[in-house]
């Protein structure tokens, strides 16, 4: 039993052992305890919510929004797909179209300056029904269509099982990664609506499939192989945040090589020589076939 | 050779090897190149000078701002004995007291406004003569003191050698931990200027000794060690930038435990079972007396 960490914002006291565990995934040990830090709750929170002609556009808005400097506090965007089925759950009519969410964090004067930065920028970009709000219950109401995304989505395709991808790519390559990606999707028997963390350069297409019939789980694996490629190609991660567990090891060797892969394999042994924690996760044990 | 992490701005595929090796002092490789990410240049920036009747009522300040979710840029402290210095070495004739510098970036507006803010709430805490700029060359002027300050702090004592000390505790308690912190400095024989990333809660105590006169080594470790204590009472850390190297090895132990330390060593000799990478710094191989 050890504690990492301490509680000062920063620290060079030794080898950095949180984020060692962090996202290993319960193959170096079982965390048992938890501290996070707190933030403070801004003075003031405005929220936006646009329209773009393409996906294409609304990824160059965020680009163009983050090269200026706005301190944008979330950003997220939804496809035509994903806004249809919102529509569809929600009872709601918004034009079926990408959207982008967005929340700023600040003082009054601040977040409204933020709004009308974005709107100008958006403007630049075909954005169109600008809408932004700073009410709490407006706020719910211009985001609500972002929270129920994943439900809806699910809703599109009655008993389906979603296979949902997780790169992330530098923001620069992000508007070529999508729009490469949307002409894969549009070949596809298959439901993809997309969701993404934009900000970060990481969104998430939801691959609806029967998971009783092969041929659709198939052709899922083939999508999310090629947007995984694709993002690495560009300098990218095979997973943003959701993990490699079993089904991604075969990336994590195409993103980070075997000799990485074998350092983190001689960490592993070293802590758990016994194999017992989460064993055969991330990584196999020996160099695969697949490397 | 091995190559860790992506472009992308955040990943959760494997372990995090970028992290590992930062800060293990080439203990676990040699780092043979680095890709740093850049941040967009702010739309405007504006910088501030104060002086305070005490580092406490300073201290007291930053905090404010902080809760008040104020996005400062920069905010270092400077004590009086330190401004004494400054003075002398830049001929300048700011008032010997405890002095803040800020720096805010954002939009002409914004940083406006933070500047305003930040003044009213150091009024609150006692503080005088606030200055702010937002011209480079005007900038450059309030934050010269803060630049000149460590060889200026070095000629308070012709042919000294500084020993700096690097604790970081949370911002909660910083005001307490520099208010007891000075108490032991008046009643050492030997200069002892501050400085501080306050906003980090990490500050620095140079204690200006004559390294060919072993009492004021002694004076000074035993401040050193006062300091490290205290810190990690308040649930700090004995480095906030500096490292371990070797002088703070025992410190170490006492921060995170020896089992937290047997952990380093495992991964330590995992990588480098040979004991060639920079032996001997951080932890000792084996458990020690200290532990």
């Amino acid at each position: 039993m050890i504690r990492t960490g301490t509680h000062a914002r920063k620290s060079s006291a030794g080898y950095d052992l949180t984020r060692l565990f962090v996202g290993s995934e319960g193959t170096l040990g079982i965390i048992t305890e938890v501290t996070v830090r707190l933030y403070p709750q801004p003075e003031a929170i405005s929220a936006a919510v646009c329209a773009f002609p393409s996906m294409s556009s609304a990824v160059q808005a965020v680009i163009q929004t983050i090269q200026l400097g706005v301190p944008i506090a979330r950003v997220e965007f939804v496809d035509a797909l994903a806004i249809r089925a919102i529509n569809r759950h929600d009872n709601l009519t918004l034009p079926e179209m990408p959207h982008l969410f967005f929340e700023f964090h600040g003082t009054e004067a601040g977040v409204r300056e933020q709004a009308e930065t974005v709107q100008q920028i958006t403007a630049e970009h075909g954005g169109q029904d600008f809408e932004w709000a700073t009410r709490p219950e407006d706020r719910s109401r211009l985001w609500n269509a972002r929270h129920t995304a994943y439900f809806a989505m699910l809703q599109l395709k009655p008993g389906c099982r979603a296979v949902t991808t997780d790169v992330c790519v530098p923001i620069s390559r992000l508007a070529d990664c999508v729009a490469e990606t949307e002409k894969d999707l549009v070949a596809s028997s298959l439901p993809c609506p997309i969701v993404g963390h934009v900000g970060d350069g990481n969104f998430h297409v939801a691959i609806l499939v029967d998971p009783d019939k092969p041929e659709e789980m198939a052709e899922a694996e083939e999508i999310n192989r090629r947007i995984v490629e694709r993002a690495l190609a560009m300098g990218g991660t095979c997973t943003g945040e959701h993990g490699v567990g079993l089904h991604k090891m075969d990336f994590l060797v195409h993103e980070h090589g075997e000799d990485a892969l074998d350092l983190m394999r001689v960490i592993k042994h070293a802590l758990d020589p016994n194999g017992i924690l989460n064993p055969g996760k991330i990584f196999r044990s020996v160099r695969g076939p697949a490397g």
